[in-house]
Formats: C-alpha cells, structure tokens, sequence
C-alpha cells in the first residue's frame, strides 16, 4: 500500500474522562513516527473546530507537554456534545479537510461520533479526496458496541471501587444503630459504572460492600427497595448502596430528576438519584443516611486511574494512526479485544463505523444476578482486569500538574462559517 | 518522674478521617516501647466501649495490621458521637479503668471529646485512682482550638483540591457556552474545608479555579452569588464553584436542608447546598449548571491522603504516650505547633484539656478577602505545608488493602450497664 501524504487532524468529543488524552497523546506520538505525515494538527472542541477552523499545532508542542498529557483529566483540546445539525455541515468539514490538505482524520468520541464519521467518510469517497477517518472510542459509560470495552471505562470504576472500600471503612467504624450511606455515580441509561464497584468485594465476601448495586437495566421498585435495605441492615450494621444517576421504574420513568434542563443532544440532565433514595430511606425504615454523589470529579480522578486503562486508551490512539498510515484503512473505528490466552491480554482491532450503533450497549442481563441488586463472577472477571495498576502523576507542591497546551492557532484560510 | 504501671486503653470518636488510624498506630507503637505498659486495649466505639467493657487486645494483632492501619481510612476501632448522658457515666468509665487496672487512657477526638476527657480526668484525682487521661486531636473540620492545625485536615483539603485540579480539566474541556460546575464539600459550621480548595490554584494564577469558595463564615446573599457568578462568566468559559454543605443567610437560618434528623448531639443533618445553588444559577441565569458532593467519601479518600498529614496524625498519637509515661502528663490534649524555623516544622506540644473550648474555630476573618468569595496568601501560606507527600497505599488486585483488626475480645468483668 503506497503512503497518503498529508496532514493530520485529530479532535476530541463528548464527555471527557481521565484517560482520553492518553489517546491523543498515542495519536500524536504515533503520528510523528510516519513522515508521510506532514502536520498534526488538533481541532479545538470537536467537530466545532474543525467547522470554524480552529486548529492548533501539536508537533510544536513541547515533550514534556505530551508526556504529562498521557495522566491529564479531561479533553486538553476542549469537546462539544454537537453533532452535524445540517447537510452543509459535511461539506463545509471535508472544505476545511482540502483546504489544510487534511487526509489523516482521527476522532475521539462516542457511539454518536461514529455515525458522524461515517457520513463524512462516505461524503470524502463519493468526491474523490483520498483521506483516512477512523474513530477512537472513548467513553466511562463502557457502552460502544463492537468493542470489548472501552477506554475511560476502567479508571472510572477503580476510582468507583477504591471509593467504595474507602467508604465502607468509614461507614463500618459508625457504631450506634442502623447507617444507610449512598454513592450515586454516573451512567446515563446503563449500570455499567454502578457495577463495577462491584469490584470493592473481596474475594469470597459476598456480604462486603456494596450491599446494594442498583442500575437502570433492573427496573426500580421502592418497596423491594426498601425491603432488601432492611435485610442489610438485619444483618450488618450498615448498608452501602451504589445507585446510577438514571434509574427508572417499571413504565421506564426516571425516579428522580434534578432538573428540566437537556443538553445538545437533548439529553435531560440527571442527578439526585442518591438523594431520593436517601429520603426514602429516612422517611420508610426512620433510618439515618447519608448520600454523596461523586458526578463529574469520578470521571475526572486522573489520581485514580487505572494504568491498563491509560496504557489501552494509548494504545486506541496509536493503533489508529498505524490502521490509516499502514494499512490504509478508513471508515472504521479502534476496537480493543482480548487476545486468545490464558492470561488478560488486550490487542486492538477495528470495526466499520457503520456497524456502530449509536444506541447505548446494556450490561448484559446475564451478568445481573437475580436479586437485581448484585452481579456475578463473569461481569467481576470481565471487568478486573481493566482497573490493574496505578498510574502515578507528577505531584509539585502537593498537588496534581496537569498539561495545558500552549496552542499556536493555525491561520484560517476559508470564509468564516455560521455553526 | 516515678513510671506508672498499668495497663493502656486507646477508643476513637467523632467523625472518622483518613488518617486517625495512623493516630492510633502512634499509641499502639510508641505504648510498645514502654515496659510499664502492661497491656494495650482498643476500646470499642468510642467512650461506648468503655462503658460496656467492649475491649479487644491491641498488642495481638499483627505487625502487617498496623503497619496497614497507617494508611486505613475509617476509625478501626469503631467511633461513636455518644457524650456522657449522666453522671454514672463518669462514675462508671472509672470503674471500668479500675477493673481493668487502665493507667493510660488516651483518646483520639474533636473538641467535645476533650471536654469529656477533663471531666474524668478530674473525678480520677478526686477519686485518688492514679491514671493519666490524654486527647489527641482529630477532625477534617480543623476547628479545634488550642493546636496550630489538627490531624485530619491536611488530607482532606489535599484531596479536594486534587479533585477542583481534575475537575478544573474536566470542566475547561466543555466547549459550548456558559458552564457552571459545583463542588459541595464537608464542614459544618467552618469554612475550613472548602477554603482549602483554594490550593488548587496555581501561584500567580488568581483566576484560576475555584472560582468561587462559599463557606458559612460569610452569610450567603444570592444576589450576590448571581452577579459573582456573571462575573466569572463574562471572564472565563466556565464557573468551578466549591461550597461547605452549611452555608446560612443574614439571619443565620442555613440556606439548604436535606432533612430534619439529627445526630446524637443533635447536629441537623445538612447538605444539598450544591444542588441548591445549581437550582439557583439554572433559574436565575439560564445556564447549564451540575453539582457533585464528595460526602463522606472526602473524608474517607486514603488514595488521596497527605504524607504531611499522616505523618503528623501518628506523631499526635505518639506524642500522647510519650508525654503520659515520660512527663507524667495529664489532663492533657496534644497540639501541633509550628517550629520556629525557615521551612515548615512540625512539633508536639500540649494544652490543658479545660482549655479547649467546645465550640468550633472559625476560619480568621482576616484570611477571607473582601470580595467574600476567596481566601488570601495568609491561608494559602498556613495551609500548604499540610498537603505535602503522597500517602503510598497497598494495593492489591488493582484495589487498595485496608486493615481489619482481628479484634481479640477482653474478658468482662463487670455487672452489664445501661447505656
């Protein structure tokens, strides 16, 4: 396969999480590997960048920049929730493409990005401008299809776990009478965050904490709710329960909303979940409790990321600059799959973006045990290999440094575009 | 000074922190060395144990236990909020000392706790039964009065502002219009706590996050906090508020309640502060707004705990023991002073228990700048040689190994009492 000269862009999307700049610092590592790769340039907030472009240069960045990019929370090059609103969109992407001789585009993002990279893939075919766009995913929700997991998803529930043991000390040492102490994490419309705390269980302890692990896949009922906290407390003195932030009843209505307020993609902004259980708790059983909602800061907790989770989120990133130099390949998204052997082993792979699903993949119903407040051992094997590890970071003065780019915009050269 | 020789007890009480462990370690390992101690005892649950003669024997457990117990969040021993209800209390705490020939008692609390102290301390001597009675200071609140700062804090204010450092990534990253992100943090009556969220900002960096810090020393004023909040927007893509849960008004009522219930001292049980200013700013501003509240997690995250801190906490808890059997001291609460010294040093010193004063030490007025909403170079000065070090935790299997006292019961031989 002959090497496409040219240059190269990459974004981020969607939700950050503590690991998605380790991707953009595999792209950028890998990237400067190839010399038919001129220029690597990074599109600020998303697909928004790359409409009005604003781009920086990545190559004039300094190593010690990328080196502490690989530990730093959130998208160093800022994200968007927008989606493609309208047809001009795609043409406008692919004119800015031409008009920096863009032919290498790798995009950060979830499910919802997949489909958009596909359309612009299909659009770059059907005008004959040779490019190659692959997909990277990213999410904590861990709910991309196609893909054994995904990167962000193992940092997210080792912070959640290692919480929950610290939690559960605590909440252990509390000794007059009943406790009830709630963490409420994150996960829109799937229990895969909620589960992996899970992990906080030793082995062969199946009365440690969490007690209660409650996620949108297992429709709420208050009273077996209440029920199954009592039959906690009758036997431990306290009850730790992890809830997702989208629980819904048995009519699929949301148990508890913060507000009315939706997002770009019109997603209804969720939240108070701990603190309806934590009233219910109080008002059925007279039972103190405690709610903690770790939100946006679990996501964020690059201080407890996972170091197999940062190594395959670099590894996402530099498999898909390899897939497009090397071997050529477009419209396809990274994929991280375990390898054949008897030991955990990750190894990338790819998939067709149009074989994505935008929808939301579930936690599979048969790692959901019947009581529909724990999982079982294959959902704890799955997922224990993916929080093994601890990345360190770089502690000045006693807290985190984080990188920042210095970011030297590259001139605009097109007409000004109304996004 | 003539030994006394007895044996020793040690209980926990209060709200746990990351570090009152390492407090603990400090007694068992500094009591080791001192041959006039005979026995080392864990009282269970605070001043309860005592009452109920639920004692396990310390000097059994494992020298891997301990050494595990230095970086175990949570009170090992099990804590309580229960202050002496009657006066047979006192009467019988002494009897049980008596019966168990307890001539150390040391006892690891906030202010309440010391005022407790004092009273046995005082019916010992009247009672001629020679013992030494010594508090070591603990709370994350660092609103003991009488010590420069009180093991607990430096750990909590280490990890949130850790958390505001990712968070501060997380919520840079967000592209699309205003964004206002809220971190609800502990502290009841005291700012102490969120104004530690300060560190998070880089010298010379006043515009850093938070951008914003709310505590009860300053009576909250929600025109104010619009137009504080406007002005941040207008300067910076997004607003990272940190909050304590007790914010009250002019009038002194507490802006949010969760609840009516209250603890054993009759504490309202409070927060939901964040979730009532994200209210406010969505109603008010029309911007897009999220709240995370650490809870009890804050206290409870070991991963995220100060060395500094740590360090000290053990030293407290050693420094008790050697002031007991060396100096013959009682009726004493260990401080932490500040040596007089270029660079930051840490002593031990002591007060009088009838000197500390029950109520809680406000942050100085004059650490609080004008504008209400930060804290000056005075704290920032006070505050940062605490969060220094990293706490190296066990890990094990990707999840961090805590210690579990083996709990080695002591025969009772008292009539059982009424609590």
């Amino acid at each position: 396969m002959s090497e496409l000269e040219g240059n190269c862009l990459v974004c981020q999307s969607g939700g950050p999480t503590a690991v998605i700049n380790a991707s953009l610092a595999g792209v950028i590592e890998e990237a400067l590997n190839h010399e038919c790769i001129e220029e690597i340039y990074g599109g600020l907030n998303g697909v928004i960048g790359v409409l009005s472009e604003d781009m920086i240069d990545l190559a004039a960045e300094s190593q010690q920049t990328i080196r502490l990019l690989k530990s730093t929370p959130g998208s160093a090059l800022g994200t968007c929730r927008y989606a493609f609103k309208k047809e001009e969109d795609l043409e406008r992407a692919l004119e800015v493409f031409k008009a920096h001789d863009i032919r290498y585009f790798f995009y950060i993002g979830d499910s919802e990005s997949m489909a958009m990279l596909d359309q612009l893939d299909a659009l770059a075919k059907a005008q004959d401008y040779e490019m190659r766009i692959i997909g990277i995913p990213k999410t904590i929700n861990n709910d991309i299809s196609g893909t054994d997991h995904c990167p962000g998803y193992g940092s997210v529930i080792k912070h959640v776990a290692t919480t929950v043991r610290e939690m559960a000390c605590d909440n252990e040492s509390i000794g007059e009478g009943d406790y009830v102490s709630i963490l409420e994490v994150q996960g829109r419309n799937t229990g895969w965050i909620a589960a992996g705390a899970a992990l906080a269980k030793r082995r062969d302890h199946p009365h440690d904490p969490p007690h209660l692990i409650l996620i949108p896949e297992v429709a709420f009922d208050a009273e077996k709710f209440v029920a199954d906290v009592q039959k906690v407390l009758a036997r431990e003195k306290y009850c730790l329960i992890v809830t997702g932030e989208g629980l819904v009843d048995a009519d699929g209505n949301y148990v508890a909303l913060t507000s009315t307020s939706t997002d770009a993609f019109g997603h209804v902004q969720l939240g108070g979940t701990g603190e309806f259980l934590r009233n219910l708790v109080e008002t059925r059983l007279g039972v103190s409790a405690r709610s903690s909602k770790l939100g946006v800061s679990a996501r964020a907790a690059a201080h407890g990321a996972s170091q197999t989770d940062t190594d395959e989120a670099y590894l996402a990133g530099s498999a898909a600059v390899t897939q497009a130099v090397e071997n050529g390949k477009s419209g396809k998204m990274i994929t991280l799959q375990r390898a054949e052997a008897d030991s955990y082993k990750c190894e990338t792979g790819w998939v067709d973006l149009s074989d994505v699903p935008t929808g939301s993949k579930q936690l599979p119903a048969d790692w959901i045990n019947d009581d529909g407040i724990s999982v079982n051992f294959p959902f704890v094997k799955y997922a224990t290999p993916l929080i093994q590890g601890e990345v360190t970071l770089t502690w000045e003065n006693g807290l985190p440094n984080f990188a920042k780019f210095k970011g030297a915009s590259i001139d605009k050269v097109l007409p000004a575009y109304e996004i």
